[in-house]
């Protein structure tokens, strides 16, 4: 693997890759952005929607906020214009002759069919450089300068009630990585605490911090709405996939799909946010029940016995009606419809601060958590080919592909190209992106099956496990 | 599967098995005891072991409490004895000549090399009748006596500090599950709700009933301690393995393993106990603190960094030292050592009401969870050979012996064995028994490769998926 890192930071440097940002400040607000600036034609901001409960003045958060899209799809003013239109999405890519992402990363984009104003979505690539805090001893390190390690870094953020969260998350939370990342340099084999497990607890500190530095900023300019966030990391050898949403991650090796993250919904999370509504019953504010039921219940059914689960069940039983009974349930509705508080659909995420039910001051952020699952793929203990990929995608392509498919599309894809063909990658992720978004009809987008595609925004990388860093 | 439990019912009738208990008493309490009555020689309980916290007179305790094994082992006073006795540790198995039990289950256990008075493992296996509350409508039916249904339920119980929480569960929790299925007549089909989930929920709802109601009487005579409760139900083609506990269940389906349980401890539990801590840090009582440290903090430490685990992490990070983090730890130690609160080794099980922190009024049980994990198996999915089984053991077969070596047993013995031989599985059961014990020798009891043998109690049933219920 060291080969691999080599050849790619070299590629890198060679195709004039700036370094990676490395604000001073500990908090990290001063960063510099990795976006490109506002273009002064550029559409404003859409005010935060239904159920974000923003108290900032709506002129004050529109001409403060920005719309951008990944500074290395390098988007002219006009290209921007052009991702910004919803009628046309058309997908976007890094452009075939400007310097390529990291390990020849794939990695394509549309905007969604009209439900807000702009592409929510955000993705970040980067090589960071962590400086050690102080000498290291026992730490293995690899591509060097001074005394410090690199990792590589791909974050993929799908903003929700403005793209705020998501534009801030895509733009620091890799540099409070790095900054947690500077500890490993403490590091001596304790018991039980192994190099992985400082690693992984890095990154959930890091998604904690990025989320505390929202909540400082959140009555600034930027930080409107949430994100669900999705980071491979990659160190010494191994894949660290770090989730906390909806979105998804799945590695397809000799064509076999190992699940490398899972989804955090009100119907994933049913009993976490139970028992949080059970022993703090005041997060409820009178208007919520903790208790699930099959269907609402009305009144004139006091006293009668009903089909409920708490928070220790996962299977249903009977209870007798209660007035308590009678208030909204904390977790409600199936699949894409299920809802915390009637309000928000992923359970996981950044940002989300001002978040209120609907018509209501109580707040919803208690019930989110901004806790990543981490899971740890060892790239070593298995000889990858130029086939092998790792797939990350936001909901609006998981919503419409099934992972199968997703395995189906790769074999396809990347058997039409040579295997050291480096835009094979790209070309993968353009054709995952335009199997989810279908073709305009009369009705809407389309996919071949005459199904419907997915009106969301739809972002995905596809990142080589075996790939050109080897071979090129 | 109705030939199945038509013959196994035919067949436990027609041996003179008597009918299951059948309480009149909503709340059980009445019911009659499936065990022997204590013989006027048995050895008196032990007093509760240290930090059981038990505030009943000790005369008291030991005056009623009670020494009993399976009543399917039909011993005798003298038998009793034998099974007693720490230095000959013989193992005990249901009798040839007797009823067999249903399916032809085989059964072996032992006692403990000393480490309590008596063995405080207890097992029950019974068919138990289910009479409906109403009609039924649209719920199939087997063999039926009346307008109700029946299921097979075989128990674990692993008692600690005393053994009268698993003798009373071993007596009444399938009695419990009886109560709480009269409710599936009351089923008509609703959005999301199968009839798997409300078995699920009734197994659910029947663990923390049996709670309860030990909690109810706790200051009688016989729920000294708490136990582990490992429990089968058998009803309408699927097979439901429910663990409160550290006690495991495995099926061995042509030499593959299927597991179909996990322990549940203060370790795999962590972030459940710490997220209460957290939560409501009154628990800790002011001597606990909610974090986790790779070891004990010295107060000449205040102020320097060190490594913690929270609720919401699974890696390590740093953190300075403050005057709370000098309390001792909620979740400490490794392994078949680590504690809650310096006290307990398990996190869920039924009792334990009267637990105490040691030298202290604190109570314990607001850690512990009385709700088991319930895994579903679908017997109807695969055609299963007579070798196929499903092994239940307590954690004094699974400290010593791996799921590969019990799946290894299980292959020598029964392939010794007509396939229609219905003694073969008690054969299996005595082997796994005698393998986890070992022999006698100078330093303790010993295995084959010179390991120490298990010197807790050891419990195994072995449930045949495709046995002799079929082919005798």
């Amino acid at each position: 693997m060291l080969n691999r890192v080599r050849s790619a930071v070299a590629h890198l440097v060679s195709s004039g890759g700036a370094p990676p940002p490395r604000p001073k400040s500990p908090d990290l607000s001063n960063a510099p952005s990795a976006q490109p600036a506002v273009p002064p034609e550029a559409p404003r901001s859409p005010p935060a929607r239904a159920g974000s409960g923003s108290s900032a003045p709506a002129k004050t958060v529109e001409a403060r906020a920005s719309f951008s899209r990944p500074t290395f799809l390098q988007l002219s003013p006009g290209g921007l214009r052009r991702a910004d239109d919803h009628a046309g999405r058309a997908v976007q890519s890094p452009p075939d002759t400007g310097r390529r992402l990291p390990w020849s990363t794939g990695y394509a984009e549309v905007i969604n069919a009209g439900k807000s104003r702009h592409n929510e979505d955000q993705a970040c690539c980067e090589v960071v450089y962590v400086e050690g805090r102080r000498s290291v001893s026992g730490v293995p390190r690899e591509p060097s300068r001074g005394q410090g390690l690199c990792f590589y870094y791909w974050g993929l953020f799908d903003g929700h009630a403005g793209g705020g969260a998501a534009e801030m998350a895509s733009r620091l939370l890799h540099c409070h990585i790095r900054e947690q990342l500077k500890d490993l340099s403490c590091w001596s084999s304790q018991k039980e605490v192994t190099h992985e497990s400082l690693v992984v607890g890095a990154i959930e500190n890091a998604f904690q911090f990025m989320d505390e530095q929202m909540a400082r900023e959140r009555h600034g300019h930027q930080v409107e709405g949430g994100c669900c966030a999705l980071v491979v990391v990659y160190l010494l050898g191994k894949v660290y996939v770090a989730n906390a949403g909806d979105s998804r991650a799945i590695i397809v090796r000799n064509g076999e799909i190992i699940p490398m993250s899972r989804e955090f919904t009100p119907e994933t999370e049913r009993q976490r946010l139970q028992l949080l509504g059970f022993l703090k019953p005041e997060l409820l504010g009178g208007e919520f029940t903790h208790l699930e039921f099959p269907r609402r219940i009305q009144p004139k059914e006091l006293g009668q016995r009903m089909l409920y689960r708490d928070q220790n069940m996962t299977g249903w039983a009977y209870k007798k009606i209660e007035l308590e009974d009678l208030r909204f349930p904390l977790v409600c509705g199936e699949g894409k419809k299920a809802r915390v508080m009637a309000t928000i659909g992923v359970t996981r995420g950044l940002g989300d601060h001002n978040l209120k039910v609907c018509s209501s001051t109580l707040p919803i952020k208690p019930f989110l958590s901004c806790f990543p699952e981490v899971r740890v793929y060892d790239l070593t203990q298995y000889e990858h080919c130029p086939d092998d990929v790792l797939v990350l995608g936001t909901d609006g392509l998981w919503d419409v592909t099934s992972d199968c498919e997703v395995a189906a599309t790769v074999d396809r894809v990347l058997s039409a190209y040579e295997p050291n063909d480096p835009s094979r990658y790209t070309a993968l992720a353009q054709a995952l992106v335009l199997g989810a978004r279908g073709t305009p009809r009369d009705r809407g987008w389309r996919l071949p099956n005459n199904k419907l595609g997915s009106g969301d925004d739809i972002s995905v990388f596809v990142i080589p496990l075996g790939g050109p860093g080897s071979y090129s």
